[in-house]
């Protein structure tokens, strides 16, 4: 078996998570961790360009090579396949993410923007997200699940432009019913910013939020998926043209 | 008049760019800017989730407060909404930024992140690009095109949910053909990491990079369009799904 798997993602190289995506990976091939060395949730699509990256090597044990890297989740894809991997991989998988990136959520998410990054290198490429934030997650469920979609997806490939965002519901397996495709879900983060002072007296502020659905009984929605205990799979383009609006700003002039 | 408009940008509150767009914005009604203190390019819709964020006021002047805050672009537009602007704004401005935008750049840029991040929030949005990455660029004719764009736009809005892209040429006045709508240009960035080694005798890569044109001759695409000298406006929407997928994996089973 000589398919090469890049995994990364971006809850950082000493999560749970990426423990068993990379464990389910190499029953396909052999596998390249190259993930964050400090987490990095809520990074989306960033780029270090400041300062620059490097890399640790962790060893490589069971056809699984451990390797961090100082940057973002979109710069473990790039420094991965300029400087780590000995070819093109075959398939970058990212995740399994500590909590949903569903819905709206893929926007923020920076294991989605390295299965993104993927895309845009025309590699197939698949985020992988369990709907449970707690960092002591359970994996057995996704351990399952996992397997059986990439075993799906190897023999039913997809164009390399198209991504796959991948969301686990947190049930037991019995409670599991099946994978739904799935359009991303509409809505937005209601912000409540927690105010505090710091012992200066000065203000400083805490992002927190929830999520407001707008389209809670949309049945083709990955947020009305998941509820209902579906593994949800949104196909995900990274081109942003909204088309039906290329008829609109006709008749503008400058001069 | 008391149209409420939102002004940031990633380059920083420091930037020319800004200053050029918070002017062209005070013509249309009442402006606050907030934009990061540090430059932020790159950053996309990165959000700062690890520490708590801070911001600083700098005075208003011409009908414009200027504020700065310590996170990133997107960060910038939700601090902005909850804890500075007297309401929800009419318009969120980004930009102007020092560099092209144009084509799958747009998936990077925290200058268009702030944009889609109105969007997201059904606020009516518009990122500007400059394609001239000096940081004393000339915003002279950035300063002509933008309140033109604006104009047509208030009185031919688009649904708040569609932001707009807009880059402007390097060139002069006269050079300027016009404005053509487009699509986002598809296209990857060839890495080449210029690799060093530091004086305790560790490799360490800087990011850098070429773009790759996939559609050098699609005379839809910005890219097209900004080679010949026109303004470009690309309708970009934050609903990532490839619709045209949804008919996939229809048959996979889980049990």
């Amino acid at each position: 078996m000589d398919r090469l798997i890049l995994v990364t993602n971006d809850d950082g190289i000493d999560a749970g998570g990426i423990k068993a995506l990379a464990t389910a990976a190499a029953l396909f091939g052999r596998v390249y961790v190259v993930a964050p060395q400090e987490p990095q949730s809520g990074m989306s699509h960033a780029i270090t360009v400041k300062t620059p990256l490097r890399k640790t090597d962790h060893g490589t044990q069971d056809n699984i090579t451990w390797i961090s890297c100082s940057g973002t989740p979109v710069d473990c894809v790039k420094l991965a396949m300029n400087k780590v991997l000995p070819r093109r991989p075959d398939i970058i998988l990212s995740g399994i993410n500590h909590g949903a990136n569903s819905a709206t959520s893929v926007v923020y998410s920076g294991t989605m923007a390295a299965a993104i990054e993927g895309a845009i290198n025309q590699i197939p490429s698949i985020g992988f997200s369990l709907c449970d934030y707690s960092h002591i997650a359970d994996f057995t469920v996704a351990a399952k699940v996992i397997p059986i979609i990439l075993d799906y997806y190897f023999s039913h490939p997809l164009p390399a432009e198209i991504c796959l965002n991948v969301n686990i519901p947190k049930a037991k397996w019995e409670e599991i019913k099946g994978v739904k495709i799935c359009k991303q879900t509409n809505g937005f983060w209601k912000e409540e910013f927690d105010t505090r002072i710091d012992p200066m007296g000065k203000e400083y502020y805490w992002l927190t939020g929830e999520f407001e659905n707008l389209e809670p009984n949309d049945s083709l929605s990955d947020e009305f998926a998941l509820k209902q205990n579906f593994v949800s799979i949104v196909p995900i383009k990274y081109d942003f043209t909204a088309y039906e609006y290329l008829d609109t700003f006709k008749d503008i002039r400058l001069k």
